[in-house]
């Protein structure tokens, strides 16, 4: 028998309370399995959504302190009624808010980090046998005031507390696992047994949403083994880990993302400090501006294009109208028929030739890319969305995804 | 400009976004007139109900921590709503929930009662100018659990801050304030300006549904005065505090509890330890037995008569299964088609003769009683229901109600 497991289970898989009593099924048998079992788990499906509307409703800007104690109460309804079904079932368990279960933490409200976990109740209980049900997605800070985690808050909870606990965490979502490409995009995509820590960061990144990368750079600092399975089969799933293959694929995975927009500056000043104060607005204005390329014209200024993401459309408007006004002479267009299409694998750093290789496939297929940028183990392309899925298509065939 | 009030608004008051925008006025405009105001609130309206349906659906006896975890978050929502919409409005607020405001409870989950109140976070809040939103109905217990104080919760929660504050409190509710006599029964009932204390806990014990009588209770121990009145209307409500009529009315006031059931069981041994056995399995049972009477037959039995909560049907069924089988001569008849209807006025300690007027009343008119019991300050009586609109009308009109 072995000794602890923390249990992750998202919004859709505690929809129902028919859902949470199948949950509940699959708490009993890990109980076989494991002596101590803690579960954390999210609000039940659009509840937080819903929350969020009536904030809406009372407000134009809500009082951020007062959203963290709304929105928590979605979690504070599961994890009760969770926890009333495992007793129901037989299975002592107890509830713990994120301020019970001694989850501190720091920053703006509505986007909190988790400082420590004070596990001491948590241990406790876990210690006369019962089933620990947390809270995910929330905590407290120094002034005891309720505060949230977020996106992807509920599995950086589970990794946590795995982490000061020193045992694995399995997150149960509505995916069987990792995939090196979304199957809905390539249908023969493979499932990954394993992935490292570095490549499913760079892969969340890069916009799969399989799993935040804040709960998978915990989940390295401590060495946390993360388990990523469907709550609704017993499949095998993804292991997300420290991982050193014995010889490594150049690309193991591939990832899109849909939301994004291309903005093409014509004609702007070629002077830094122009260059600079553009960027500077941006970032005033929230708008976080991801790939960017520059090149000059015959008549001396340059052509700037950045990719954002198209939740930022009006704040960009809002930047280019300003810098309409202070320079006459530029031209803007902004593309929402984009994509970014990135590959990531952890042998590129190893292996020359990817890039290479990734330009020779495009050139082969007639993909035209508007920005590329690279990172250590990733190279992300712009490209049009037409094209999107013939990339897709060679790539994953090309690499065996 | 006086100094501090504590506001509280029931379930109806807040049960949309447009009613709590509404209350937010009132509460502005209160602020005009009090340096300091906390304001209590209970859930949006059926949130309640509709959370322990959820409970219900996840358990046949839902684990009863879990429970106050689980409607505990009815309060959460509205307390931090309204403050959104009051930050909104220009005027600041802070939302703290039973545990962040100080309350300490003690008792059996659900049904808590108010141990003390650490005001120095509210305080704090008002030194520093802003409308403090406390959630009513909950607390915590001295293991750190969520704890909810029963029916009527939400009024002891915001009698108790102002008996720690030392000021007074107004309860907003859907009534104008208290009659004599509830306007459905009589329509030309009178509105009082003012009861005492007293009057208005018997009057709650026996079915006012106003007020809890234990809020009263506190006000009266700790002198709070308390005003009930619409948040609809700016009408004139009551205000229940120690107050002595310069010349006293018989009966103040007139109640009745319609959800009422009347048990005689016939032929039973007239031994004090098979009636004592008879009211400690009744007791053991929950059922909380009001009005006894009994009359010795010609048999040399008695036959013995109680009224409880029509709410406690199936465990007098089961009482009187256990009794059937040990007492083989025993004949039960269950009565739901009863009322008990209450006269309170504290002057009956001062005048004789208020038990004679109304037992000649109800012979001029007709009106059998089954039961009758009296305290020091009321008179109840067991009527069929169908009595019970003449009963209320030759009360109401020979009382001056």
């Amino acid at each position: 028998m072995e000794n602890k497991i923390v249990l992750k289970f998202g919004g859709s898989s505690v929809e129902s309370i028919e859902k949470m009593q199948q949950i509940v099924q699959k708490i009993i048998r890990k109980k076989e399995k494991y002596q101590q079992i803690v579960v954390v788990v999210s609000a039940m499906g659009k509840t937080t959504n819903q929350l969020l509307d009536l904030a809406k409703q009372a407000s134009k800007s809500p009082s951020k302190r007062e959203m963290d104690m709304l929105i928590s109460t979605g979690e504070q309804v599961s994890i009760s009624l969770l926890t009333m079904i495992l007793n129901e079932q037989g299975q002592p368990a107890i509830a713990l808010t994120g301020f019970q279960a001694g989850i501190k933490t720091a920053g703006l409200h509505t986007k909190n980090k988790i400082l420590d976990i004070d596990t001491s109740k948590i241990e406790k209980h876990l210690d006369s046998g019962k089933v620990v049900v947390v809270a995910g997605f929330q905590g407290f800070n120094e002034d005891g005031d309720i505060t949230t985690l977020g996106r992807g808050g509920s599995d950086t909870t589970a990794v946590a507390i795995a982490a000061k606990l020193k045992c694995p965490a399995e997150i149960y979502t509505d995916v069987e696992g990792i995939y090196g490409v979304d199957p809905r995009l390539y249908p023969y995509a493979k499932k990954l047994d394993v992935i490292s820590y570095e490549e499913m960061k760079e892969m969340a990144f890069l916009g799969a949403k399989v799993m935040e990368p804040r709960s998978i750079e915990i989940g390295q600092k401590y060495g946390v083994v993360i388990y990523v399975s469907s709550s609704l089969t017993e499949n095998g799933g993804t292991y997300i880990k420290e991982y050193k293959k014995v010889e490594e694929k150049s690309i193991t995975g591939l990832s899109i993302s849909e939301k994004v927009m291309m903005v093409t500056i014509k004609n702007f000043p070629n002077h830094s400090s122009d260059i600079a104060a553009l960027f500077i607005l941006l970032a005033d204005n929230e708008v976080n501006v991801d790939m960017i390329s520059q090149t000059p014209t015959e008549n001396g200024y340059i052509n700037l294009s950045f990719t954002a993401s198209a939740d930022d459309l009006d704040a960009i408007n809002e930047v280019l109208g300003l810098m309409g006004k202070k320079y006459h002479d530029i031209e803007t267009v902004k593309n929402i028929n984009v994509v970014k299409l990135s590959v990531v694998g952890s042998g590129m750093r190893t292996q020359s030739g990817v890039a290479a290789d990734m330009f020779k496939l495009f050139a082969d297929h007639n993909i035209d890319f508007m920005l590329v940028t690279t990172s250590e183990i990733s190279i992300s392309y712009t490209i049009d969305k037409k094209l999107m899925k013939k990339a897709v298509l060679a790539i994953s065939e090309k690499f065996g995804l």
